[in-house]
């Protein structure tokens, strides 16, 4: 068996055009376009209040401990991805620092989302490159196992394959698939319409009860007013 | 048994004089002058930097992956009310985002405290309007199934009563039952009118060894002083 | 057994011009020098942001739910301090506010190191009194059972002895023992040394693969490059 | 406020003959007998295998690390009664151990409930004293600070009244108000003489998509089945 | 997008041979067959002891708080299948209970993996039924909402195929792809083979150092053995 | 600095008549006896029902991913030790299994405490092998990376020092400093002496109200009687 120790030189990675798109919207936006799926568990956060990132996955599975592979993951990066770090195992260890950060940014990366710890969040924040992780650790790692760079990986319960978009913002991580990307943004954008017009609505008085017809279903599901 | 499916529309909200001396206090205060109760868990964290609100509760049993019943709540929203909004179990699932937030608003809710999770954080925060919730998810929900909105609910440990006031800053939330508010704000501003004198004779260098007068009991309890 | 009820008058502090040294380091590059070791663990956070703090350990073990030991601390305080508190089991109740930070900061203490709660959070941010914590909470607690104060404690994973040097900033927290502040600081200097250097190499987009010399160790690891 | 310090002597104990009923059945059917709610959380284990009581509530509120209160409810205690236990706060500490064990089963006790820790494992088992529990934890407590007896409490997320008939076996802790035992012991009784036929029917192979008329909904909802 | 709502009638099992070697081998053991990789998160605990399975998946994913899907995957087993449930979020809800095992079982499935929980431990139990799960829950579900059937899923962190052989035992869940059944079936026979002469030697006093060569390497790394 | 990377061959272990006594006393006891201090967190748990141990400590500072310096510590064992594993970060791989357990218990270990994880349960059950471990996991690690041997470590927050006691059953595990074993063991059997005095009292119905005199404490605090 050899799943680990394997780089993948070529990847497909989504339309730009689409990728363009979609990182003008929300990720909440974007989550119920994809059907309500794709999103990362919520303990991923900005390490910096203000962090934000949409690009195309280059993807790296770390052992635990060890950022060896963040290093090999560099040299694949075009300008417009995102790295997708996932692990082994739990592990909170500071696999990045404003080193490796100001290497991904040479090579044109957006930015981090990494299943483990991050650290130097201070100079990240000054460098701009923002990161999503499970925590901020200054724990340091070493560089002795081989892991994998560009295979499909589980990243915060997220199934994430190379060249997916993955888009960041305070609401959270989610993951389009690279072949779903235009019709995503499609229905998000379509979606995010009619949102002006509910906002109006909504905020001059009318209820959710009535815009939504839910007084005929709720009574019919049983629901009793008492005064 | 009827314990989900019903909406009462009457309940007694605590004295508005002093829910409006209480919203002037801090929740460390209030809760020491309810004698060192009324608490929720310190999961509970607002959803930007600032957030803080006290009101009248109306509350809402949510069921998972569900806010139907935050619509039927936004209904029996009154001028001054906070939301409390507990879940039939654990989940962290985005129940409330700026759709709901703009609809609260409307009505003159001054902010939610929820025991799941919640979204669109940068339009909240636009908005002015607070949460504190146990987290921050993009996950949607749906309407499909019943709770209840003004019964009694347990939030992140602590009981709340429809119309009890509800206070929420940096350093967590506080419920107040309805009828001791008036009691709670007098006992609150009484010892927050000592405050400044300790930190006077503190920041001036007396120890509170000296000012407590502790030197005593801390020798009857046995305490040993090694040079 | 009296491994509580101790109040140690005489410790030894780590070397002044060494505290110094390391106080303009990161806790990163610091934990780094002193062998990767000495880090508590990362559910340590700063309770405003931007805290950070270097000194001299002032150990306190606390009892759950009691802040008594606080008091007696503060009077072993001297100028240059940080407080490390810990307690005989988990507990996060407030343990600390602003009265206590105002007789600290009296007394010349540079912040507060707590395996356990803290609040009073906008007085402590107003007030510049950093303080890094497992927790934020309103809970009170009370003034009834003996612990100690300069004891050997465990905070948050880490061994603290009184007199050893404290650094707190955004990436965590490290302890390194007051013996080794001067080699540690020598150590970490040397290497921040260094850093701009690589940094300077990286941004220009030289692969930390070339830079490290890592790509003939990969190969002999076994990784393998599929087009 | 004196919501702590205060022992009530006069409860309204859940009918007997309701409680026979009750404890005969098993925790999920009463849940769902009782509308599916009254659960604490699922936290709570049994301290040894086999471990299960069934009977009405006397509650204490404890504080951090202090049993004492756990000593004032045993003299509360009556023939079938079972003790539930909350704490002011988060605490995993050993508050109850095989002394306070003989003492309730000499009352007449049936078991604890207790939302912190439990000790001297090996001794209950022997004595065939069931508790339910947070934690095992040999940390011992103090007897130092007031907290109350028979008051309403939240014990893992569910709020408990003196007198309110509990229940617990493998697959949880469910608590039944006590003006609701006779119906929902009906209601549970009438939900298992179901279950036998439908056991029956499954066991026959039977699918539950037929038994429970399941396929035309799941065709409405718009379920799809590729080939 | 419609990733939910589907269920997938062909799947393409793993080779029966395979599955049965596979099923007289150790988690352990087989993972590291495969490589290293493969294991679901250690919370997830078989819900009575000495439970233990190994078949073929059978995969769903359910809603928040609703096990409709469970019934449409139960039409989908065949003998030596195992079911493999996910959630679109975190929820510990008791999805599963004898009545579905009883179903199950009919169907000639050998078990259950869920992430979430599962009830009515001790019939599951009584009738041999095999259940790994995050929590033991009576919270009972609704069945309202669609999943899908035999989709790609993430369960517990592990990527899970319609078809993948999933192994369970005290030691975790480890899922093999179904293309490399019988290739992991090879490698973990011969792993095992060379265990019992390791075993003796060890037992016989040979140290791991001597028997694995391990003492010039480690002095290579820099290992000081002090007296 | 060379934290890492030592083995230390000499080490004081407690007197061996002491241990022996220790052995035959509880968890609890001890650690009461101890004066309410020594225990590792509640989180470490037996790794079968049933496990139980006392020896000697012989320590190991792990790397995550890497139990390298478990084959190390396998050399310094003496007849009655117990290992105590901590890791430089938290990481629950399986560290340890069958093969490590038959060359410890070759050795004459008596067990093995680790801040970790286990793996073949089953065997170590077999063999009779105790192990007290944070978690169960199959997780597979490397042997790159160097640790320590004998040195002091805080496993699950106890500070452990080479040669010290520890004692570990059901009710957790307790670490008594080598130089205070004979005094521990004298409080400890002294304490345990009055237990069955107490415990026939108490079983006799007497109530630790009267037995401990706390009817005139808990009036001096406030309790009041309701009725």
């Amino acid at each position: 068996m050899n799943t680990l120790g394997v780089v993948h030189r070529t990847i497909h990675r989504a339309d730009a055009a689409a990728v363009a798109r979609l990182s003008k919207l929300g990720v909440a936006t974007v989550h119920e376009a994809l059907g309500r799926v794709g999103l990362m568990k919520p303990y991923m956060r900005p390490v910096y209040a203000g962090a934000r990132m949409c690009g195309t996955a280059v993807t790296v599975l770390l052992q635990p401990g060890d950022n060896w592979m963040m290093h090999v993951a560099a040299e694949q990066l075009q300008p417009g991805d995102v790295v997708v770090a996932a692990c082994t195992t739990d592990n909170e260890d500071g696999f990045f620092g404003d080193l490796l950060a100001t290497s991904f940014q040479a090579r044109g990366a957006r930015g981090l989302i990494i299943d483990g710890g991050a650290r130097d969040i201070d100079e990240l924040q000054k460098m701009g490159f923002p990161v999503f992780s499970k925590a901020i650790h200054a724990k340091g790692t070493i560089k002795a196992t081989l892991g994998s760079v560009n295979v499909p990986v589980v990243c915060a319960g997220a199934l994430v394959n190379p060249g997916d978009v993955v888009l960041a913002d305070v609401d959270g991580v989610v993951v389009v698939p690279a072949a779903l990307a235009e019709q995503v943004a499609d229905a998000a954008e379509h979606r995010e319409s009619f949102e002006g017009e509910k906002r109006a609505k909504l905020a001059a008085g009318v209820l959710g009860l009535d815009m939504y017809k839910m007084r005929e279903p709720l009574e019919r599901a049983g629901l009793r007013y008492i005064d």
